[in-house]
């Protein structure tokens, strides 16, 4: 069973009340606590030694990244982090020294949006680090951006550059939280997801909430230079740039789909407001379900998936 | 460095924002969303297998004792639990039949006081399992009660029985929810902690958070039944009834400290109000700080504590 089966089992299983909007599926659970004009959100991850970072890796990196991961899940909700707590699993010799960068590489990208670290929990972990963190955010209620609003018809964006973010990237991404909040103050919005195990797999998600289908366009997906010049040196197909950004993962961007009217005037004002961030329309949604893509030889069904724990 | 010496580097480190009401520190961070009469609260806490539950341990326990432990700290605010999510580390040839049962000794607990499970992280961990779990409440602003506010004369109490947890109680203990929100309503506790790391150990930390000591009663503390019988059977000095009481841990009952003249009436209306669960006061708060104990040779300083991690 992998972590999709796992999930898909699990779900279910979940008790609910009358506070919870929109519980687990989504980037965030979004929760009605009374507020007049906001819902909180939730969000939980986590990073584990040797399988989200290499036990070399510097230590405020990986706390950068442990933190940065629940940011883009709330950036994907147009939300605002407010604060975090941290479980970290330590093993008995540890050194102090790497924990204090861990947390510093915390403090300062929580310092960058001002989200407060209110507590936490150090446990025992005799092998290797790991590292869960929780966030809660808030979220104007008219704004609030889920998977599932995607409508035949919409155009597919994607910010930034995708594939090779293990080279570097997957340790110091930004979370695209100014980025998000933008997106839902424009309410033209209807789905969005953050990219963490892939285009393929992260868009299929989007598709499966909305009850749509898509079709990408291969030339329009935004390849890293870290991924295209990789693949200059390498003959592995796995490694080709359009497979490399659509299944390598780690890309903590956005993507999202919007009223094919705003497409255009989207990308005007995106360059505006973010003239350092590329923006791309990479496709379209379809009332057809499946995922299908488009290059010189015509259009097949989109094959390829992203990371999943556990295959 | 031990766990303690760990956080009290830490802590300093930790970003905090204008809607932090109590940071890291106390049972639950306290955050003001705006909302006119509550705070929220926030919490995270982990069980590692090996450490906290061992391999054979039933599923539905594990999972109990994964959310238990963190509604055992909003109880201790006084708090309403409202929401949770669950990251949980698995080693890729998990069965789940196992992770079912988990879940389900989880959702069991969160339904019987109407918790949600709002999402989760489910993620590769090599050596062994581990749950994290982080918790949101709410709690009355007028009746959220820190570990700070202890004052010279209160006296204090503990609910339950302690010691000899390890053989069961650690699975299958109830979060005294009902008698925190009880207690907090009633207005006349300054102070209070749930019992996780041993009694010597947590007293000692409400008494740093109020700057405060404390003088305990020792014939006063309540030994469990478990931990009573056990000392019958060895000559063990550690597994001495007082001793077990005293730092064991793991008890999840609420230690608090109360209005010297509420002591007597609080004792008859809990017994109308919980007449199963006893309530034993075991001490009072000094001026003078440290922490003493009294039995029929006279007074003595405490040198007992708890379970440390890391030590």
């Amino acid at each position: 069973m992998n972590e999709l089966e796992l999930i898909q089992n699990l779900i279910p299983m979940l008790p609910t009340n009358s506070a919870v909007v929109t519980g687990a599926g989504d980037d965030c659970a979004v929760v009605d606590v009374g507020l007049p004009d906001k819902h909180l959100l939730l969000k939980t991850d986590a990073v584990v030694e040797g399988i989200h970072f290499t036990a070399d890796a510097v230590g405020s990196a990986v706390g950068h990244k442990a933190l940065g991961r629940c940011l883009s899940d709330v950036a994907a909700m147009g939300g605002v982090p407010l604060c975090a707590v941290v479980t970290i699993g330590l093993p008995s010799g540890f050194e102090f020294e790497r924990v204090r960068s861990i947390y510093e590489g915390m403090a300062n990208l929580a310092r960058r949006y001002d989200v407060a670290i209110v507590g936490g929990e150090t446990t025992a972990s005799p092998e290797r680090v790991f590292i869960s963190v929780a966030v809660l955010g808030t979220v104007p209620k008219s704004a609030c951006i889920l998977r599932s609003g995607a409508q035949p018809g919409d155009a597919i964006f994607v910010s930034g550059t995708l594939g090779g973010s293990m080279a570097g990237k997957h340790l110091e991404f930004e979370p695209r939280l100014r980025q998000g909040q933008w997106l839902a103050a424009r309410g033209t919005v209807h789905a969005m997801i953050d990219l963490s195990d892939g285009l393929a797999t992260d868009l299929r998600h989007l598709l499966d909430a909305s009850h749509v289908g898509a079709e990408l366009l291969a030339e329009a997906i935004p390849v890293s230079e870290v991924a295209k010049k990789r693949a200059r040196q390498t003959s592995d197909t796995k490694l080709a740039p359009l497979t490399a950004a659509l299944t390598e993962g780690e890309d903590f961007e956005l993507l999202f789909t919007v009223l094919p009217s705003d497409a255009v005037p989207l990308l005007d004002a995106w360059k505006a407001e973010f003239p350092e961030l590329k923006l791309s329309c990479i496709g379209k949604i379809t009332a057809e379900h499946g995922l299908r893509i488009r290059d010189r030889r015509g259009t097949r069904p989109l094959e390829e998936h992203g990371y999943i724990h556990f295959e």
